[in-house]
């Protein structure tokens, strides 16, 4: 017996899940700043490579996502409900998904600007992504949840900002937009942003869901 | 103990649910009402005020929703497989969804022109709510079944006619709409509606599927 | 007594879903081929008969969802987990969606031109449905799983490619598609085209769950 198996018999199944949501959520919070910094670059390559390092966390978070599933085949016994198990890894997973794809399309579509509304969708996403991250780090002290409910309110009340930018920036867009194919290209990539945002919200509903039926 | 207490200790269990459901299908058929006067109003004032009302219709929708998830997690015995009370759940909420995002729509991209192709898909969708109402109110009576089968292939029907009805739409649209942001307009807020006409079938092949499991 | 009902009493359950995937997999088969002419095809009218054909098969791969659905209901015991009969055969059914999806819009949208590239996504798809086909009809044999394993490789191959067409067709559209309505119209039919290989990627992964599961 070597002692890393020796090490895996002391430690309770549970971790190993629960270290798999803290890099998952890691990740993610990654995934973020480096979109806050791409947000605002008007160096095409530079935010062309900024893109990239997107899509290769995009990848890493892939193989995490994996690495729970094959764990939840593996193991009878796990530290939360299996479907809530399932559901917070595919939430995080969608919130990637969502970045990425709206990373993706402004490498594709090329927009020709930019504008602030962006800037802010995307500082919304980074605040959920530290919100994640905080309530991910807290669930090993799930006895303590008053912390992780704070940062599930708070991914709530992002949510809500990021809606309200949403429809303001829709109105806005349809507004003063009259080059259709500029508009169908800043449509669709604040789309995947807002719906990265809802994905947080669903990561901020499995959380309160799991606390709950723990408390 | 107070008197509501006893009152809930002798209803059965199933028939929180069944309220619930029928609370939902309710609300679900008010909006489809709201809907049908929305669409064919010309103040624009007085629309986005409906805009707001089955907003609203929406939100009483989730909190619906949000109830009977919480019973199913507080339950260990319900009326009909757990599965389908969240599926049947769901599909009634998606319906209420695309319905909503349809009318935000509306408010958000001001389409110059709604033709009467909309009010008939309204048509449809309010008669399918009228039969989802229907089936869902029998779903107490459930061994009578031949009424609640009659409300489903009747939803059947419906999604028949809006099929036809959106691909004749998008066939007109692509032939004569020359303005490609109005194009856009008109084919996101139909494919709401479409969209949502869909989702009415999915409830009705829920109800199917529960008749079927308990007759 | 007769003869049909003594047959279904020796042969084993299991071979009931295995002969409706098989059916689901050569329905798949069919819908690919039909769409390799379909893509290249420019008389209009000979078009629309292909797309007529594929709504056929599409509605006949509807049928076969619906008769594995019933089986799983009747059934207690199944050849492989409930979850992944239920996920093979929607995630077949879904590729056949978006092939019928995307044809629908051909037919609808009436696209000025089809470029080459249509017509290598859908060599890629008909490529991931002989794979399918191929891994499916291995099912009967599962515990000689290399074979299966090598189509699932093959289908994960032929998604990087359709990925990487897809990604240089937007690109290609971008740049050079000045009509906002015709980039529209080729923008949704190859993202049509596009899921249904992603779907197919899907189908490969429940397979390949299905093969760590049972091996």
């Amino acid at each position: 017996m070597r002692f890393n198996t020796i090490f895996q018999f002391f430690v309770p199944k549970d971790d190993k899940f629960i270290t798999l949501f803290e890099k998952a959520s890691t990740n993610l919070l990654e995934a973020s700043e480096v979109l806050k910094e791409l947000i605002v670059t008007e160096d095409v390559a530079l935010r062309n490579e900024m893109v990239q390092q997107i899509k290769d966390i995009e990848r890493k978070g892939d193989d995490i996502t994996h690495r729970i599933f094959e764990e939840l085949n593996k193991n009878f016994i796990t530290p939360f409900d299996r479907e809530d198990i399932q559901s917070l890894t595919s939430s995080i997973d969608d919130v990637l998904d969502n970045i990425n794809g709206a990373c993706y399309k402004i490498k594709l579509y090329k927009p020709k600007k930019i504008t602030t509304d962006f800037n802010k969708m995307c500082e919304c996403l980074n605040q959920c992504a530290i919100e994640i991250s905080i309530a991910v780090y807290e669930l090993r002290y799930i006895k303590n949840s008053k912390k992780i409910l704070q940062s599930c309110i708070n991914i709530n009340s992002f949510e809500n900002i990021a809606d309200d930018l949403y429809h303001n920036y829709l109105t806005f867009l349809f507004d003063n937009e009259k080059d259709a194919i500029e508009l169908i290209k800043m449509k669709e990539i604040m789309q995947n942003f807002e719906r990265a945002v809802d994905c947080a919200e669903n990561v901020s509903d499995v959380i309160k869901s799991i606390i709950i039926k723990n408390s």
